[in-house]
């Protein structure tokens, strides 16, 4: 990150700042708390797309009425197993983590719990609710669709969400297992980062509309709006490293998010209709395991743990100096950045001095050498 | 498959076969005709490196008492939505039938169900199971771990098993939607494939112990017995193309199958110490969720199907012809090989005739134009 400017601010303050935005926007306290929680454990772990970054987005979609600031749940199916919810177009985050905790309740009770939940907005992190799941003893499982990114093997164009396949379980290690990631390759976002400072994108990444591997970072920002180019799902283009698989893997989390719940799919998840913003109506989904009702929770632990130990003493390839386990970066960002903050963009700097302006919140001084334009609402 | 001598079985005669083989073995009927059928499954969907193929391999383990010809299942722990079981180093394919009809009627009572099983054997193909839970409205979801295959992302070293995370469910469509794959990129059946004909394998399917790609087909299998050449995950060698994520998915496999189950992990899973045959004591996992508990089936499956149909019609990439949906290629192998029957190879035929003689199984005039070799026995 060394190529651009940014300004430390540290977690609390960023948290504060978040909940003050949200209820400014009408979001009551208790659920302005949690998606501040959402978003700063986002950048606790080092995950800089979907923490504070965000902030201005779910700001705006509240703002333009494309979702609303308060969350009504309606419990539509309900069984000692699996429950499925409409989320009332609220806050994504408010839903997870309820429809996250009942389906951890029905774990405890029966073994193991799935909540899915329809009519729903951008969620954030997935792994927050599957640490959630580790945090109680379980194994966390969840996903969500997202906006049309991913082109289909055989295909060019953008269909499928970078749609997350999220697992999180308990271990003796000093923190909790989590693969918290796309079933794409790589993300928009990334995309972004390599484009502000002049990087090529790697061969793979993305697909354009001739088949090819499009690498020109700013090129394709472009041609992804046009839908002239599109993610490719993890194994890339073709068939040659089994781009299919990544492929049906992203497919699952699609019908998984949408199907059972009656939410919007592929290219509906756009957010847009005919020039005008409309609810993103997305789909997500919960699963809860209980480990003691099948292995004493301790044990299991130190299995894991013994089992991620052995990953980690492997023969290491040449010119790599340790082998990581899911989490583990995600912790060495957290102890960094606990003493010295969280890194905000220029970008998001002018963001946060909107927001603070617009809303009045003049208890905040944040020192930002930016100046305050009209132009930083995105165009999410 | 030009390169080679094919002849043509049909399926009756080859599940005939199958079941007469295993009960010569000492395996009981019903548990013959389980096993039979899992493996001509395989073959019908034009599977053949979990077919008839495997036969042999079953015989030798269950002859040199590697793993039992009887399936004594003992229940150690049961909850309404979960349950925990023992094999009893019986049949893979007897346990996991059983073990996935239980996932199911646990659904079909709570909305879902999950049956973990330890201490078993190899399964066959992971598919069956979760199209048999797609067969009962259900959404099927299983896996095992296997033997050490692929190097985690930063290592070269075998340690994961090519463990298959597999799902089915059930479409408006003339088929299943159902992603029958494992974790890794390939397996080393497609690179003796390759070794055969003489193609090279293609970069990123195996890493060799200097870290780089390795496409000599007949090194890379001398090179991965010696543990000097190893699978690489689904997203390939290193961080480019986000290698990680297929590390990951397959240590969650490899942990729900093991570490919930105290079954073998890892290098453990070879079968082989200090030279002699141990037991695999493999772990599996099946998930059943019943679709009903959520949305109407029938609505389900139309709505699914419809996202299918999205996905089908989407933007061709020059050159491709068509965009299949998992499953889709299974089905059109079953419509071709029901007439023709299924392609048995010259090795298969010498192992045939060995098995055939073996267990004085006259009744069977295979018409193989080879001869019978005690070395047909493979050394798995």
């Amino acid at each position: 990150m060394s190529e651009e400017e940014y300004t430390y601010v540290d977690f609390d303050t960023l948290e504060r700042f978040m909940k003050d935005v949200m209820m400014g926007t009408g979001v009551p306290e208790e659920d302005a708390k949690v998606v501040a929680d959402v978003l700063i454990t986002s950048d606790k772990r080092g995950i800089d797309s979907h923490g504070v970054g965000r902030l201005m987005m779910y700001y705006a979609r509240i703002k333009r009425g494309q979702q609303l600031s308060t969350t009504k749940i309606t419990v539509i199916k309900d069984n000692p197993g699996t429950a499925r919810w409409d989320a009332g177009n609220g806050m994504g985050h408010v839903v997870s983590k309820k429809a996250m905790q009942s389906a951890i309740d029905k774990a405890k009770k029966n073994g193991i719990g799935l909540v899915v939940v329809g009519n729903s907005n951008h969620f954030g992190i997935a792994g927050y609710y599957a640490l959630m799941a580790a945090d109680q003893g379980c194994i966390g499982i969840c996903g969500t669709n997202a906006r049309p990114s991913i082109a289909p093997t055989w295909s060019v164009e953008p269909m499928l969400g970078t749609n997350p396949l999220t697992i999180a379980l308990p271990t003796d290690w000093k923190f909790h297992w989590c693969a918290d990631h796309a079933t794409s390759i790589t993300q928009r976002g990334k995309i972004e980062t390599y484009a502000r400072i002049g990087k090529e994108a790697i061969p793979g990444w993305v697909i354009d509309e001739n088949g090819n591997a499009a690498t020109d970072a700013p090129v394709i920002l472009k041609k992804m709006l046009e839908f002239k180019a599109a993610l490719t799902p993890l194994g890339g283009i073709g068939e040659d490293l089994a781009g299919y698989k990544g492929y049906n893997y992203a497919t699952f989390v699609e019908i998984l998010s949408a199907c059972l719940t009656e939410s919007n799919y592929l290219q509906a998840c756009l957010g847009i209709v005919n020039g005008e913003f409309v609810p993103y109506n997305l789909g997500h989904f919960f699963f809860a395991i209980d480990i003691n009702s099948m292995i004493d929770l301790e044990k299991f632990k130190r299995i894991t743990g013994d089992l991620l130990r052995q990953l980690a003493n492997a023969k290491k390839a040449p010119g790599a100096d340790h082998i990581y386990i899911a989490g583990e970066k995600e912790y060495l960002a957290y102890q960094e950045r606990k003493n010295k903050g969280v890194p905000i963009s220029k970008e998001t700097q002018k963001q946060f001095l909107q927001m603070k302006q617009e809303l009045g919140l003049d208890q905040y001084d944040f020192n930002f050498d930016v100046k305050v334009e009209k132009s930083a609402t995105p165009g999410w």
